[in-house]
């Protein structure tokens, strides 16, 4: 008996799944013993439905949530719509009526992951959602089923591809901010109120995630600072050419000694690091462990068949749990108090761009300099390792404000 | 009821495992509601019997496989002893006996991975091997749990760390091969006969296992072709670096529409590809797939603990059939008849390397050439599109042979 399913939906994330579906049903049916339909899907209002009816999906589809969650047939439902509201509401009754739930919705795992997890175990049902960190990249189920079992001490993330596409043509084709942006609208990789991707919220929402699965810490969004790449200036990216290094949008969750430390924000990558070759739209996660050391996943970080993919790998889990081929479990196993580090435990090496009128002011800090680099008449230097509250704090000492201030990767 | 392990093998890898257990055994109990010991240990003979029990080790060291295989409290047989035989034979009784074995034994699993798997379904016993390929990478069960719903159309894979090692050298330090492999040998990383790093073999092992996972094909061994380091000069690496590209040993499992291809060959990979960052003894894995396009995998291609981590992801999954919470099935889901492809069907660019004076002959083969450059004496190419047939085949009408003959990678 085919196993049903609901879409909340229709965008072009949740189109992928009937393509893929089409190319790859019949393989998923011969590896579970059982077939997937997608029945009823969601959409916004009785003009999208008509639409949507009068076209190629022979789907049913419903403008009210209760056709639904009160539809006994529907054992699986996919929530594809994105925000918070009403994905929250709808997610949380699906699972209520006993039905698993996939989602890639990240901004609503970020906020309110622990609270649905919790009411999917209390049902005994999944809750899956491969698909809400780096796109298509099985990073998720590889930290849960793998990472698990080692000591994650830190994982550092590429995981917004409109920023990372932005930077990448700022530093090979010299554009400028606002040309980058500008041609990431027109690709469709940004949308017309681009915030959430140019201000790192999109990737602290997938830091906060990843920071669930790697430490199982629930580190709460508002203690992720988040930083993001508008500041970023011609000057600041060749200086970090010659110095060596490339600039990502670089999400940063580091186990120290006092706690945990959550961060996104610009970085400045050694060009021999993997890290430094994620380019475009790619998404790159890195992660340091004791037993693995050093090891890295890189793929696409958004798009309609690498969502669609992450949404079957979880489906085909979901399926095996409907047929008896395994039991319900938290898709995260791991949970542990979260302990945020104290600020002056993070300890990394600055870059400073300042003028150069400013250089002898520069120089009262006492700080010992590794590397320094002048260029039309700005000035740049790379800290020792140092606190940036101690940092910024030596820097109001002397009445000094620097252009740019961004973190370095490396020792 | 903790779950008891029979352990073949104590060399390096397989006292990773205690390590690891000493670490995380308890958090693997936490996530699985049960724990694992070691129990009895197989080693080689009485003397190393005598020493290990003398050692810090409290496990029940045992000489003759009949101990372990007869002991019905032991559930699960982990293989690392590595070569073909007794580990064949002792696998084989281990799962007739119905005890679930995971292994990393590359040679044995390329060779007779299909014939222990029949074996370990009809027995109904789970059969893992995670650390075969790309030692603590989790590549086989990413293959198997998310790419087997994607459509693989080619795997590349530096999955040699020891070649690796040696390349890496040979090309950032300018050391010869001969120095190249004294240090790896001085550092342990390849053994006093190098034969199967150097070759190309280990490397087609690990091939043969990913043409089964990435495309359900049991490809005999001696199919797929190899080519080991040997052969790389000081001047193609100089003029490989010229011309933009990095020299990998690498391995490529392709579908193309005639079939199959798997090879194992040193190649130009051009400098911004993911896979000309991997370098020393790390391994990558570099997935072309329908849904996801573009992913790597990349992390220590061997080592104790990479191994071990390998190792333990095995276990855990073991542990949950054992304990019920999942079914039995095959690591590897796909399968699909093989078939290889047409000689002439596997089209590549190619470096070819000649000396000057030969120039007006390789001018008589007539190929549109991308690139050329010239260097001591000594004339380089990379050729058009063409199958490894042909070319040969018009190398030999003008009578041309090459010092070098290179797969490229790129369109």
């Amino acid at each position: 008996m085919t196993i049903k399913i609901g879409v909340l939906g229709f965008g072009t994330v949740a189109q992928g799944l009937p393509k893929l579906l089409a190319e790859k049903g019949l393989h998923l049916e011969q590896m579970l013993g059982e077939s997937f339909a997608i029945s009823k899907v969601l959409v916004r209002n009785q003009e999208k439905r008509e639409q949507l009816a009068n076209g190629d999906w022979s789907y049913d589809f419903v403008t009210d949530i209760k056709e639904i969650i009160a539809d006994d047939s529907i054992q699986v439902v996919i929530e594809l719509m994105g925000r918070i509201e009403p994905a929250k509401t709808y997610i949380s009754q699906a699972l209520k009526a006993g039905k698993h739930v996939i989602t890639a919705n990240k901004d609503l795992l970020a906020l309110y992951g622990s609270e649905l997890s919790r009411l999917a175990e209390d049902n005994q049902v999944a809750f899956y959602y491969e698909g809400a960190v780096a796109g298509g990249i099985p990073i998720l189920r590889t930290l849960a089923n793998v990472l698990a079992l080692d000591k994650v001490e830190r994982i550092l993330g590429i995981l917004n591809g409109t920023s990372n596409f932005m930077l990448t043509k700022m530093i090979d084709e010299g554009w400028t901010y606002e040309r980058a942006l500008a041609e990431a609208q027109a690709l469709g990789y940004a949308e017309s109120d681009p915030t959430n991707d140019v201000e790192g919220i999109d990737a602290a929402y997938k830091a906060s995630i990843l920071a669930q699965f790697g430490f199982g810490m629930r580190v709460d969004f508002d203690q992720v600072s988040h930083q993001g790449i508008r500041q970023i200036s011609p000057v600041d990216i060749t200086l970090a050419q010659k110095l060596g290094y490339a600039i990502k949008l670089l999400a940063d969750v580091r186990q120290l000694a006092s706690g945990l430390s959550v961060s996104v924000a610009p970085s400045l990558i050694p060009l021999d690091y993997p890290l430094a070759s994620v380019n475009g739209v790619m998404n790159g996660v890195f992660v340091e462990s004791l037993a693995l050391g050093q090891s890295m996943y890189y793929g696409p970080g958004a798009g309609q068949l690498p969502t669609a993919l992450s949404v079957m790998a979880d489906l085909w889990q979901v399926g095996r749990v409907i047929l008896g081929q395994e039991t319900v479990r938290p898709f995260n196993p791991l949970q542990a108090p979260a302990q945020l580090a104290r600020q002056e435990d993070i300890l990394s090496i600055y870059y400073i761009l300042i003028e150069q009128a400013e250089v002898s002011k520069f120089n009262q800090l006492g700080l010992a300099v590794s590397q320094s680099l002048a260029l039309e008449g700005y000035q740049a230097y790379l800290t020792p390792l140092i606190s940036l509250v101690e940092l910024e704090d030596r820097l109001n000492q002397v009445g000094l404000n620097p252009i740019s201030l961004i973190k370095v990767l490396g020792e």
